[in-house]
């Protein structure tokens, strides 16, 4: 069914009627279309509608990754070089816009509560990038200001795409949000993890990169609250710094003995744990196999 | 009236909940809202409706700045600092995202006549901007693209509020909307010849800027079409350079003599009278003296 959400979204593109950018969308390397997939898995009727959401939704991820890549300077994606980098920032900015209004076009079809549960999403996640730009200016000791971050820019839209999907199925949509919210904050915290225990070949860019760009995720913030004076001194002094090996040595040997990755563990198993209660009664083995996945992977 | 669209934004962005976004547009100047007054002059019964598409309006407008100020690299906006130079690029980026999608979000409460006009305008505007970008990397001497390029940029959105606001009102919204497009083409042009007949001091920026930064305008094609080869050849070499005051006088009186620039006022004249015999059956005075108003502005 993807190739069909692939399908739509070429359409779409087309419907703009203007060559370069149709030539800027084949420069868009194909993601795992995480928030499709669940819109399908959830409306699993896979009607039109369901699959032009999904389409939508990844437009809106697309767009929003675009503009998020010229605010990171961010050269490659997916593997491949990005859009700011093959034609620089302006385009990068203009095509995330293109992609921005027509979803946004294309989401005028479908009913308000739809339509303003998506554009909402938006607003949040572009807040979220806001927080987050703001966030790495210092080292940040704050749980409540990270989680209100990751929320906003990672989790809201899965959250509102799972409500949307299940909106249109006729299910419980706020059942299916909490189900997405949690599985976007889960996702994010992973994220956070493998950054840190991950070698630079399975991540596919250098390791325990975030802390050098500013990015104090949940682990440090954990990390922090478990050091003794002398530690949290030398763990603030390498915020936002390029690591040698030693300290990154050092960080990897603390986030272990700390028991601060644990911690992270337990937190992503009680956010899944709760995504799965959310939708018992509907026994979707696809939104489980989600869930569980993403949990084992880490142990 | 043009206050309770003020008051109607700021409420929009203080639903946003966030403080970081509020303290942003309170550094945004705040313009002639000419997209505002046309909705409001065509939608003469001023409804709370037509308040609030103006203020939809009004912020899609502001957005799409934020971002041509990135673009463009500009430091100024309506003679104040613009966001970019006072908080960075990035910033500016996201804060346009958020105003973008808050008035998409706000926008989803009309019909989708409406949405579909006012979403499928910002598509245009943004591949305008891109094309506005592709066209400025040399002379470009076809009309045909150049009156393309601001149509999208500039006249489709005034089109879709033309339209929007006469559809709100039961009116033959097709008639406005070319009202609203030959009021866009024109209000671009005569831009355009300002930047040529102008000073300084007028303008509140450099004249003869345009060339300088590559835009071949419509008074520059029309003047390389008049010039002979050698003339064509000097006019050729100055693309894109910084001005002497021996250019820029050669430039002005060549756009005398050729021609060129009265070339442009018949086009404006011509472009003026099509919109006032679009909506004459409506007699709306507001109407015709914004169109008056302009042709007259340049003689």
């Amino acid at each position: 069914m993807l190739n069909r959400v692939d399908e739509n979204i070429e359409k779409f593109i087309k419907d703009l009627d203007d060559d370069r950018v149709i030539e800027l969308y084949k420069n868009i390397s194909s993601g795992k279309k995480l928030r499709a997939k669940l819109i399908l898995k959830i409306a699993d009727n896979q009607t039109e509608k369901a699959i032009i959401l999904a389409s939508i939704v990844e437009m809106i991820h697309a767009a929003s990754l675009l503009h998020d890549d010229v605010i990171d300077d961010a050269n490659t994606r997916r593997g491949q070089k990005s859009i700011n980098a093959l034609f620089g920032d302006k385009t990068a900015i203009m095509f995330g816009d293109i992609l921005y209004s027509k979803a946004f076009y294309e989401l005028c079809n479908f009913s308000t509560v739809i339509s303003q549960s998506i554009s909402g999403a938006v607003s949040k996640l572009s807040v979220g990038e806001l927080l987050d730009v703001e966030l790495s200016k210092q080292f940040n000791s704050n749980v409540e200001k990270y989680f209100d971050m990751i929320y906003k820019k990672t989790a809201s839209l899965i959250e509102a795409a799972a409500y949307s999907a299940a909106f249109l199925a006729g299910y419980d949509s706020d059942k299916f949000a909490l189900y997405g919210k949690n599985l976007g904050l889960a996702f994010q915290i992973i994220d956070d993890i493998l950054d840190i225990t991950s070698d630079d070949k399975t991540l596919g860019k250098p390791s325990m990169n975030d802390y050098k760009e500013g990015k104090t995720t949940l682990p440090y913030i954990y990390l922090y609250e478990k050091l003794d004076s002398g530690e949290k001194q030398r763990l603030l002094s390498l915020f936002g710094q390029e690591l040698n090996e030693k300290d990154k040595e050092w960080i990897k040997q603390k986030m272990e003995t700390s028991g601060a990755l644990k911690e992270c563990f337990t937190l992503v198993n009680k956010l899944g744990n709760e995504a799965l209660q959310s939708i018992q009664e509907y026994k979707n083995s696809d939104l489980e196999k989600i869930i569980k996945d993403m949990i084992q992977r880490e142990y």
